[in-house]
């Protein structure tokens, strides 16, 4: 099956008619969807198909229990199917697509691996519904316990561990998975670009080098809720007045420090016109070079909304394999290898340990989470041929076993 | 029925549990419960029951129409029944409630009324659903086209004519309706106070002088969705940091001009932690003695978010018959009479010229829209004391025919 073919298997899957944005959430119907999408894929290639304690599917062209055993784990490739709200086609989707495309691609071409080959779906990557990101790498390798995934709720005060039940997943069984996580010898994650690196280099494939340090953060500035007509202004406890501030400083602070920071989530209680506020709740997104300096825009974000804000996640520094990273550039004809403020499992997986690495296909509108994001076809082509190459050298074709 | 009882059939309906806050929204399931509730309590003391071409339930003791042609229209007092997001018991409850206990209390003492006595549920005061406050008197009064009603939305996109439709009305029915408005000769809307105007004056009833000039605008602050990792500052179009301003002019220029200004409803898409918005709509209310300073807000608030506030709905000085509220308050014992902030029925129904009075009951909280709102019953009894004997007065109890 070409990539074209394969990718429109997948492409209307949770595309809301409205926005042309994609609302791919965990554990709901499209999630649903796409699992049983992945799992038709995998065994119509023949591939072994397992869900590990996270809910995480992978599938395995190879015996891979056997190698671990022997010394040789696998070669794992793949991403992720959830969205952010309204997101794009590509972010997640083109990993998964490019590694299935890739087993076919070397099978064409009579590759006999000497390592197994895994396909790889993660759950719940971007945590638009629960607000951990990486959730189902993070579950599987034990960065975030099982009692904090089952607790996490939804919008609507739904827990995952409800959210996994419901659909028919048993959460009881949630925590880090080292019959899974063994079988990992290395693990490749292609992903579009969300920048305009690529675009700047005129290269339509690039090795990952890091991943900047990453935190979220919570703040819940509250009020008193009170008309809006008949209330003074010197009576006011207004939190909206708070959430100014901290919009403001968020962005001075980004700025003082030479990263990024986005206030892109409110939740308003009551939420009337002619209502103030009895609270607002708001999530600051930090990312940055440095860890510090992620940390001290949380910390004027604090002070400007006069709240500690609280810690949903932070994730240090992620470098990625230098000497892979290198290896995969010279494979790949001298390659750019470029740094990402963007979180993915790769850097979870990485940061348990795994042999991992990254390669991101250039994105000619540099926009992501947005239905602007997009890839052209060529690249696409390319990033499933740079993907290829990459597999073969890891699975030693032709080397003895 | 005791007042405290006949409260009791109602204090349930609509009530959420975790907040303690009401949920009555037009057309809804619990807007629909509360209106049978109306008709129950109206048919149980033999008021003939009619509803009005915009959905607004009348109760007549006595004949309107012969008294209308006879040049002796009818006296009404009543409120609505639908409440803000998570509001108080008591705004516009007590109105409608305070009105079927003064049928009671005239009745037991034998009042033989020369003019019919009717109450009203007025439909959709809050605007919570459809953003347009005084819905229902609005439509009646042909203060509000029938096709802008018939096409207003809520924030799922169902329209006011599905949602009426839906709720067994027929909004092809919307329009003024001259009928129904010549049978009022005058109104009296009883209405629990939003404000701590009575606890200074250490009253538990006042009347009504005046309601401020009050605007409603919506601005929507556009930006483009992209990620919050990867997109560096310079490249940003986040509209978050336009509300920000936004907030803090509204209250910067409300100071100015002397009035009240507030944001206090955000929606916000994609609304992701980890993605820039791509749109940020609020709404302004605004409310002050003088109509140039509200309107000075409005303006002041479209320069600082760099977009045109489109008026939803603006309501000019409305100046309560000054006669009649001299006349209440005699009757009263000499009560204070003052101004609200606060929009009401009433006020609509002075605009299109109907003789026009309010009673406010004190509020110990002086608190509104909120479930903090409160009322002593005592404090009610007294309201309920004084729309009778304003009814009487009105009413020309002893007087010939």
């Amino acid at each position: 099956m070409s990539f074209l073919d394969l990718w429109s298997t997948i492409e209307s899957v949770g595309r809301h008619p409205g926005t042309g944005g994609y609302r791919r959430f965990a554990w709901t119907r499209e999630d649903a969807a796409l699992r049983e999408w992945f799992a038709s894929q995998c065994i119509a290639r023949g591939l072994d198909l397992t869900t590990d304690r996270a809910g995480n599917q992978w599938a395995w062209w190879g015996d891979p229990d056997a190698a671990a055993t022997a010394g040789r784990p696998g070669v794992v490739t793949g991403s992720h199917l959830d969205s952010v709200p309204d997101g794009g086609a590509f972010d997640g989707a083109l990993g998964v697509v490019s590694a299935l495309a890739a087993v076919d691609a070397m099978r064409a071409k009579g590759v006999r691996p000497q390592r197994p080959v895994g396909v790889v779906n993660f759950g719940d990557e971007e945590g638009a519904r629960f607000g951990v990101a990486c959730a189902g790498s993070r579950i599987v390798t034990g960065a975030m316990t099982p009692e904090r995934a089952r607790g996490l709720t939804d919008a609507e005060g739904v827990t995952m561990a409800e959210a996994a039940a419901s659909a028919g997943y048993h959460p009881e069984r949630f925590g880090r998975d080292e019959e899974t996580v063994r079988r990992v010898g290395a693990f490749v994650e292609l992903h579009v670009e969300q920048g305009r690196g690529l675009i700047d280099l005129d290269r339509a494939v690039a090795v990952g080098s890091s991943i900047w340090p990453h935190g979220r953060w919570r703040l819940d500035l509250l009020g008193e809720a009170n008309h809006a007509g008949t209330t003074r202004l010197v009576d006011r406890q207004d939190p909206m007045l708070a959430l100014a501030t901290v919009i403001g400083a968020a962005r001075a602070s980004a700025e003082q420090h030479g990263c990024v920071a986005t206030i892109g989530k409110l939740l308003v209680e009551p939420n009337g016109i002619n209502a103030i506020a009895s609270k607002v709740t708001t999530w600051l997104d930090a990312r940055g070079p440095a860890e510090s300096d992620v940390r001290a825009i949380a910390a004027a974000v604090s002070a400007a909304g006069g709240v500690d804000a609280v810690e949903e996640s932070f994730t240090g520094d992620t470098a990625f394999d230098r000497d892979l990273a290198e290896q995969l550039a010279a494979v790949l004809g001298d390659a750019p290898v470029i740094g990402t403020g963007a979180g993915h499992d790769a850097g979870i997986l990485a940061a348990a340990g795994v042999r991992s690495a990254m390669l991101f296909v250039r994105n000619p509108t540099g926009i992501s989470h947005s239905p602007a994001e997009s890839a052209e076809l060529d690249d696409c082509r390319a990033g499933v041929e740079a993907l290829v190459a990459v597999l073969e050298t890891l699975v030693g074709e032709g080397a003895p076993a």
